[in-house]
């Protein structure tokens, strides 16, 4: 009953309504401010009533805007909803996206469905480009967006191949965080990981044990076991005598200090506590998350320029954003041995 | 150079080079499971070698899928960031979402561009169908979207007018929270607002004053001032005497009890806090918050129901979805006057 007659009524038949000529209902529906409000007005109420609207994928083929960004994220429902990484990123892409005039197209997905809803979505002309994140070592999206020919980023570490990747240059973020934990006299770090097969994870563990070496530090990496009966707990457990630990992930270290003097642990007392990514949550677990200060929104910004560059044709080369910078909070102090010595 | 010849080949060149008739490159590219993988594989090959894409408008006019929901935010960045319900919400979508093939639009602009987007994106065809959050008293939106004949509902309390409405019916659940502050002595007790002009914020005022008067409760209402120096001891201040809260907004719960002893007021022995919707933040924060949790799933799943039916022509009435239980955890407790009574 409310089918859509766009098919049939033409811009000319909305023109002769409203009295204009088509060139300025054209001028109306792109967002060109070339007509008066009044006249706008009136464009409007006349495609509205003749229910009128322009042709989508005729407009894209002309360049006339009405682009869109897909981003399918492979990740349940829980781990995408408790992770504020997500919302400053998609919060940091809608900007620079409604700046040109694109939306972005939203999808989770089980990882064995991926590929399919790239597929669909591009074949579909639903979206123009590709932002992938959470990219794995040998990530079967990287050559697909390249079979397909659609134009993508990553965000993440660079990748052998075609995909240019948006970073986040954190080289001497390791360096930072060891140089302010030896200060406080700790001598083990371990380094807290929630996700091994990310390949952005693998470049991180070797950047920071190179960077404990340099420091003379006895360097571990431990994986973060969601399943376990109390993760936290168990997390503890594996430290090996390690006085501070540095977490990828901001909730899990906000689990960690809530939780760890329940188990026993006091924060940062016996265990100082770094988090390599920063929200609002650091600030509202006591104590305060030490963690670093990522560029989010920055990174999506960067993205989106080099993405609008690939729709249009041209090449691009992979980009680095700088920024990653340390804010000390509450969670880190002198190390147990120091303490204990001083007092 | 990218610039896709979409338009000049047709689908069958895709079948001739695939060997397979138009009808099954069809199938494939509507996922529908009529072919074998092989074969599925070869139409792929086929149709990615000749860059050969479905089109998204003629599929659309022909019913075939590829529909998108729109959904327009009028929220900064920052208060959209740190508001996990918009978490819960979007991954509460994409589920329901993709079952039925649909993408999720999203965006967030400025409430003055907010109803340039809504005409952009159904004058571009490039969302089916809107979901309306956050609406407030006499919301333009509303007259919008049955202005340009576009199918939408809202999340929220009903509203006058044709646009039907999805709501957590929370009838009971002051009471509930009030029964469950009166059994700990509680006889004071304010609502926390932080979005004054949102119809459902005033709907709850009267349910709250109305079910604090049925019990002989105090009831005062005030309203989170973000731009204060010290939000919470500010708010603190205001409280006349209540010894209760019952807070809209998860976030706000959670900077109360992490902020409020810094500021001289212990939770909960000196004040029970409530919060009208739960996450996992409420977990993290110490003492962990009594909280409701609110089924935004099953509100998200209902609403793309209904949009579903709008979109097929058919009729659709507003739904209420239940389900909002109080969650008793650390923050509410006796109250100070009983304490002291007891001791």
């Amino acid at each position: 009953m409310t089918e859509p007659t766009t098919k049939r009524v033409t811009i000319a038949a909305v023109a002769r309504l409203a009295g204009v000529s088509p060139s300025a209902v054209s001028h109306v529906f792109n967002g060109r401010p070339n007509v008066s409000e009044a006249t706008a007005a009136r464009i409007r109420a006349a495609a509205d009533e003749l229910h009128w609207r322009p042709n989508f994928a005729s407009r894209k083929v002309s360049g006339q805007g009405g682009r869109s960004l897909g981003l399918v994220v492979a990740r349940s429902r829980g781990t995408f909803g408790r992770d504020p990484f997500f919302m400053r990123l998609l919060a940091g892409l809608t900007e620079p996206l409604a700046e040109i005039g694109w939306s972005l197209s939203l999808t989770l997905v089980r990882a064995e469905e991926e590929e399919q809803v790239y597929r669909q979505w591009w074949g579909e002309q639903r979206v123009d480009a590709f932002l992938l994140v959470d990219v794995r070592d040998d990530d079967p999206r990287l050559a697909l967006v390249e079979q397909l020919g659609a134009p993508a980023a990553l965000l993440g570490a660079p990748v052998p191949g075609r995909v240019a990747a948006v970073t986040v240059r954190d080289g001497t973020a390791f360096a930072e965080a060891i140089e302010h934990l030896t200060g406080l006299g700790h001598r083990s770090i371990t380094r807290v990981t929630d996700a091994p097969g990310l390949a952005h994870t693998r470049a991180r563990d070797k950047r920071f044990r190179a960077a404990a070496r340099d420091r003379g530090v006895v360097a571990g990496v431990a994986a973060w076991e969601p399943d376990a009966e109390d993760p936290v707990a168990d997390l503890l457990g594996r430290l090996k005598g390690a006085t501070a630990i540095i977490v990828d992930s901001e909730t899990i270290a906000a689990e960690i200090v809530a939780h760890a003097p329940e188990v026993g642990v006091r924060v940062p007392e016996q265990l100082s506590v770094i988090a390599w990514e920063d929200s609002w949550v650091s600030s509202i677990v006591r104590p305060r998350l030490t963690a670093f200060d990522a560029p989010v929104e920055e990174s999506a910004r960067t993205a989106v320029t080099l993405l609008e560059q690939l729709v249009r044709g041209e090449d691009v080369a992979s980009r680095t954003v700088t920024g990653r910078r340390l804010i000390v909070r509450e969670s880190t102090a002198a190390a147990p041995h120091n303490r204990e010595g001083s007092s």
